[in-house]
């Protein structure tokens, strides 16, 4: 018996930069995010007599193997179910560690599975509570299309589906700059970021930017959206560039991109930029201007690998019923 | 008859980036500045028939000389003087519009030569408000070593010198990346950043961090007057990049050598950086480690023009008794 689940990654156009709570990864602030179609892990998890995790196909060492077990066992307490071991086959369909968020898609998956192995049919908003206890993104890729993450205490902090569906023509260019581990994990630099003098401005502004971007999305606004998360992308990384001491995610690489962007917009393609805790960036635009931009990116800059995405849909599990 | 003065150019530590009263250019929050010995501009001013204002030897067309003698007439009625056409010959020994405030040095100058030709005796004070009317950062390039100016309305907004003959070893490594001018004036560039959502709590910083600034130059303190004037850099930036619609003055090089200042800083090289309006970075260190930290960016950077600066003079004038 073992149960598989897919989850696919999320960017957040408001962004998660601050937890309230490190242990029961509860943010200081909303965040609302885009469900992708092109990234996602796929998990299948059954019982076995000791613990052991395959990450696209290869057995992970104890030390890169904590996380993974650490959390499902931490389930097995908060859902009062006997310890038992697990084996653990996840297939990541993102680039580890490069600021796209693998770990949402990962912890999302991995609490479909437990939920689909142990048959406890959960609701969507309780399984988005337990994927936010292993890594806050992953509360949000519960849902497909775009999610918003309440800030709140341990039994309300869960994400809601804003809009699973979405009919605007969005689309994100992701441009994978550097494939390496980022230098500053994203718990390390969110810690950080608190001690920018405008970090508190920022707090407070975030009812705001979250009530902006609802409006924003219900009317389709593809230039309302897209300054949105732009401003939103560049406060959190103006928050890193003055906490002390300063650090920036952004390489040479990041600051010709956000310039090009500036001048196609200047000259009239409608596209807008958001970057996470790691070099890439990530383009919106429509389809078509996915098209011309991944052309001229290709020209520009061909060391860059470029991957256009959609609206991606919420978890899905399923049991299997022999072990292959 | 003619006068000369020659004044040196100065950078900011804690920033002048926005006005509260653009033709009287007077600024919304103090500033602090170090007047540097390697760039200056040395003005030439007598009475002739038509306004004329050669730069580095070229006569310049009406459009360039504007400023300037709209600068000078507006003296004349400031001081109750007879209106007059002016020969004006500066020599600038700075790049222009780099981003290295040659305007600073020139008005500075302009103001010096002015009061020498028109015989008015008057005090430094008088002098750096009167410079502040042609160029804002030119009423802190009255004084040697560090100088602050003060906000305040038309009477009282002028710069008064901390320390004109610091003991302290503090040079500057000026990095110039980019001779062309600038793309957004410091004028349209400071405008903007007003719409940064943390524009306001910067205001309220300002009494805080130039208290700092000057209990740390009192104290002789270089890592902290590097901590104070790197975060005041990082936050004007950071306005810029938070601005609606967002810009930035930085390039990809700008990016790459705050990185290297940062792992310089990390192996345990005391550094510190300041960026004002372009792409320019002027590198704060002991004059040992400038020569250290030239050749690695010789190296590493081969393109960039390196000028190691320390403490500059404040303004100085005489007068000419034959025209050459």
């Amino acid at each position: 018996m073992s149960a598989t689940a897919i989850a696919h990654t999320n960017i957040a156009l408001i962004k998660y930069w601050g937890k309230a709570d490190p242990d029961l990864r509860l943010p200081l602030m909303n965040s609302l995010s885009m469900t992708l179609d092109k990234f996602y892990t796929e998990t299948t998890l059954s019982w076995q007599t000791s613990d052991q995790f395959f990450l696209n196909g290869k057995l992970q060492a104890a030390a890169d193997s904590q996380r993974v077990f650490s959390y499902l066992h931490l389930l097995e307490r908060r859902l009062n179910l006997p310890n038992r071991h697990y084996l653990v086959r996840s297939v990541n369909h993102v680039p580890t560690s490069a600021g796209l968020a693998s770990s949402s898609s990962a912890f999302a998956a991995l609490a479909a599975a437990f939920d689909q192995l142990q048959q406890l049919h959960l609701s969507r908003q309780d399984l988005s509570r337990l994927a936010r206890l292993g890594s806050g993104s992953a509360t949000r890729s519960i849902f497909g299309g775009f999610a918003e993450w309440q800030a709140g205490d341990d039994a309300n902090s869960y994400a809601v589906p804003i809009d699973e569906r979405p009919k605007l023509d969005l689309h994100l260019l992701v441009v994978e700059l550097d494939q390496q581990p980022k230098k500053i994990s994203s718990t390390i630099g969110m810690q950080r970021a608190q001690t920018s003098p405008f970090y508190q401005t920022w707090l407070e502004r975030n009812p705001d930017e979250i009530a902006q971007m609802k409006l924003a999305i219900q009317q389709a606004d593809f230039d309302k959206i897209g300054q949105l998360a732009e401003l939103n992308a560049n406060e959190m990384h103006a928050l890193n560039l003055t906490a002390q001491p300063p650090f920036t995610y952004f390489e040479p690489a990041t600051m010709q991109i956000i310039k090009w962007v500036q001048a196609w917009r200047a000259a009239g393609i409608p596209c807008y930029y958001t970057i996470d805790a790691g070099p890439n960036v990530k383009i919106l635009t429509s389809l078509k201007n996915c098209k011309v931009l991944s052309s001229r990116l290709a020209q520009l800059m061909p060391s860059a690998k470029i991957v256009v995405t959609n609206f991606g849909p919420g978890v899905k599990s399923w049991s299997n019923s022999d072990m292959e």
